[in-house]
């Protein structure tokens, strides 16, 4: 199979699995004990079902598979990933935090549906993720300590030590000055914590040893710096092609990057020992690593 | 030991869970992977350390020695049920959510850390939940199963088929006609399934059988609705005496209420009659239920 067919499958897999996780709703007011309200099931489809790339969950997996694991046992872990990922951008993107008015050039949920309802469909993403996870973990009786390891380490970078600690510290970083370890603080919890999380949860379902954990760790931490350069350096040129103008500094609504901090070239430069480091990374795994080691080559390639 | 010793009992332990879950911390973006940073702790620290009855977790925790349980073992339980209790109020006094600038004679959590801070504060402690008690399942192998579904039971009932449910039904439901279906619904839901998760929780904790549970889930009910009636005559009592006016129709801010549906004297009715029940609900324990039955008598007999 090809790389492309590979990638064709996960996102499948994906689809489905959230599709599957979360029906339409077609009752204002459920009668059934485990139905969703139609408004809230419809404002939390409106953001988990936009499309994307899905990486976390391909990351989930990819890596699975390729530490020879089952794959259907790591689909709801996937979906659950990709709702908390979901909802971060939700809340995200809230009057409070960054009020944005769209995202991928859709209203955001909180234009659409209010920014209660916004709120509301956020929590309800983050809660339901952990509700399936642990309905899942109890549909594998043979692997149950592993599944409830798995969703131990999504908690743990998507928690307050991790992804929503990186949030904080951005919020209150704005306008600030650059520095980097406050910086590196922010990247590593807001961005790459989440890339790592679908890594450590594969490896706790397949059942991975303490090895192919540590590379795994370093991979995805190196995919989640790089990652989040790249994002800032996409934004400065897309400001940059749009305004005509060759720096991002004002363009960054105050939000310190790295470009910001060390420039443009130095951004790009460490951007590129990234991922060659996260590549590194990947040796241990040899051919098993081929889908792994080009999706790191895709992301590095993205364009917005 | 009597009702109240019970009682200052349960509540310390509460206390003294939440605090050694959630410590203080001192950095500003801490180095070590497993530390929270300053503000966002402070701005969780401020509102789950408020004080309050502790009602969710301590029906847990008396549901769970009730049962023969032991009490250790649902001690993480209980605190995070608290967390989740916890994140709900600061979500729902959010401007798009009912805009609130006080709760319980202090400034609610936005009003004191900002929007921004209070939508990261609430998803913390939501997700902060599902992390203890991840972690505490892992603590307890002989008894991981009991756990997982212990925590199943919390998600379900405070998520989109539960607490989260009736809190959009109720969000979409302001200034409309009252209608008992929905009202029941939203009362089920935003209040009696909170009420209802530690009683689950603990039944599966402590393995309780199937008899044990259905009663408990009846007995929770029960006490989730009047709860909300209760709560809801209240408001009429403490308005009426504030504005010297015998009717709470127009203090209730437009919210649909049952003593606005029937009138305040068939509220009261059906208040004792949902007290009863619960009542009728615990006789299957005997004397076990000796404090359950007691808290009940004093949920009922609560003055703001």
């Amino acid at each position: 199979m090809t790389y492309h067919e590979m990638y064709g499958r996960y996102v499948a897999d994906v689809e489905e699995t959230l599709i599957s996780l979360l029906p339409e709703s077609g009752e204002f007011a459920p009668s059934g004990e485990n139905a969703i309200p139609q408004h809230l099931c419809e404002s939390m489809r409106y953001s988990l079902l936009a499309g994307g790339k899905r990486v976390r969950p391909v990351l989930l997996l990819a890596a699975c598979e390729m530490l020879g694991g089952e794959l259907e046992q790591a689909k709801v872990s996937a979906a659950a990933l990709e709702m908390i990922h979901t909802y971060s951008l939700i809340h995200d993107d809230l009057p409070g935090m960054d009020d944005d008015d769209y995202r991928r050039g859709r209203p955001t949920n909180h234009k659409v549906y209010g920014v209660g309802h916004a709120i509301l469909a956020g929590d309800g993403l983050l809660n339901y993720a952990y509700e399936c996870m642990l309905q899942d973990a109890l549909a594998w009786p043979g692997n149950l300590e592993g599944h409830v390891r798995a969703a131990k380490a999504i908690a743990g970078r998507a928690g307050v030590c991790g992804m929503i600690a990186g949030q904080s510290l951005d919020l209150l970083s704005e306008h600030m000055e650059p520095d980097a370890d406050r910086l590196r603080y922010i990247h590593m919890h807001k961005t790459a914590d989440l890339l790592t999380a679908p890594l450590l949860a594969a490896a706790y379902i397949a059942k991975a040893d303490e090895a192919q954990i540590a590379a795994l760790s370093r991979f995805g931490a190196c995919v989640g710096l790089a990652f989040q350069i790249d994002d800032d350096l996409l934004d400065i040129e897309g400001d940059a092609a749009q305004l005509g103008k060759q720096t991002g500094m004002d363009a960054q609504r105050g939000k310190m990057t790295w470009p910001s901090l060390v420039g443009v070239e130095a951004a790009k430069e460490k951007s590129r020992a990234l991922w060659s480091e996260a590549l590194e990374a990947l040796e241990c795994f040899g051919d098993r690593a081929f889908f792994m080691r080009e999706f790191a080559r895709q992301l590095h390639g993205r364009k917005h």
